[in-house]
């Protein structure tokens, strides 16, 4: 998992490629190209174990990697890897899943 | 469910159609044409499958796909999907539903 | 329930008909004409199905509709329907009850 | 309970007649006629049920109608009722209990 | 308890009298006439019953009349009583006490 | 304990005497005389009886009198007792100790 | 555990050594010469025992000593020790480890 981003987010963190940032479109419906559309959509790239639950289990997350989703505007924390921007945020950080 | 506006939101968030956006109006009372009454009135157009409870299992909405609802005026995450102005909210930041 | 007004509340939420916007008086007891005191009094013209517990039922309301109620100045959110301004606030934001 | 000042306080809040507003002293210890010292001391005039606990039981308020109570300077809705400016606080906003 | 004050305390709230207003030291330990260091020292006057817990049973406190305390510069509420300058505020307030 | 500085602390709180007054080191360290190195670390000088819990237990301190700590830069509140100046501080305000 | 740096982080909380002051690359993957890239990455140099679970337990820290990790631009106490400038944070304060 997130092999290719070398990231392995913690808790209920995800990593996300924003779509500002994209060469080629990876969901299957049709987008104008526009930039603040863009803002708030990308691609799920890692995701982490979930959330350490009091009984000690960890919650599984409803979303995984390759999965395109929508965010505030404000969400996350920018992280530069490899000279490419990404966002880490936490899983209540995302809105919806764009349906492919 | 939600399929028509192609995004399907996560929790307890639902996607709302503001009513400054509709052309026709989709509820049955009379509304006369006011701008400000409008920009807190919407029509759910998609639903998540709940808040994740303690016990594993998600809370039923209390709102479904095509109910008109009201909404705080600051509600919401504004975001635009195929040209369209959109808001994702949680359930919380419905007020009450428009009875038909 | 709340037939007259055309919303349906969520949750702990009630829908209030704040004193300044009456023709005549609901309660009983006898009511300078002072716009202040009016600010923060109001009827209840709908109310929610209660907060929903842990257990998976609702909390009763203690408030019901024709209940006249005192609240904080700038409690609740204000939305206008059929051109009437209603406030909808939670039941926790209402102060006390008026006897009549 | 509280039938003089017609209001019901909900959950755990009480009604106040501020000193300030007071002809006659209620409490048996020596007052002087010092303005800032009355400004956070009152007359309990009307109690709520009390908190609803977890359980569905609501907690017994610790004070009655008829305490002389101390509380915070910002404490509390000011409302007015026929005329009469009371302060209606929840239980948590009082300090203490004047000995008579 | 707290005869000599007139005051009851309600939940964890303690009354102190600040070491300012103090003609006389009530504890055994040298301290030099310094007004800043007495600002957060004072006497224990009236303690409360401690907090509601639960369980429905009050947590005994700490403290108890005539401890020597510590507390936070803006610790309390500050009241008047009979012409005396008194602070109420909760036990969760006190730093320390001061061994005698 | 904490029979030299006169100060018994509540709850989870310890009393620090800050590295910046002190006349000799303490820890075995290497410690260059440098003032802000300094503003962050101090000596346990007296501990409270640990924080309450539900359970009507408290939960043992993991410091103790005479360990060595590193502290946040605004963590506790300052109180002067005897002509020196000490900080009062919950557990969770320390940050770690200093190995020996 | 964290023999070379002489310190033991209290809690749930870890020190990182922070990319700025490294002169050799710990981890494996290739990075430009960047410092703003650098400010948000650093490599573990000690861990505390975990949080304390209700139930009297610790929880386990999922990062060990020698991880590289991500964290927030703000996050963390900066601490100085021998002369060397570190961060204490929390494990909640990290987002990501970086895969080697």
């Amino acid at each position: 998992m997130a092999k290719g981003i070398g990231l392995k987010p913690l808790d209920d963190r995800v990593v996300v490629r924003s779509a500002e940032a994209e060469d080629t479109t990876a969901g299957g419906i049709v987008l104008p190209d526009n930039a603040k559309e863009k803002q708030q959509r990308g691609e799920i790239v890692a995701v982490g174990p979930g959330k350490l639950l009091d009984s000690g289990e960890r919650a599984a997350l409803s979303v995984t990697v390759g999965d395109e989703v929508l965010f505030g505007k404000y969400a996350g924390n920018e992280v530069k890897i490899n000279g490419e921007e990404l966002k880490i945020m936490r899983e209540s950080d995302l809105l919806a899943k764009v349906e492919k």
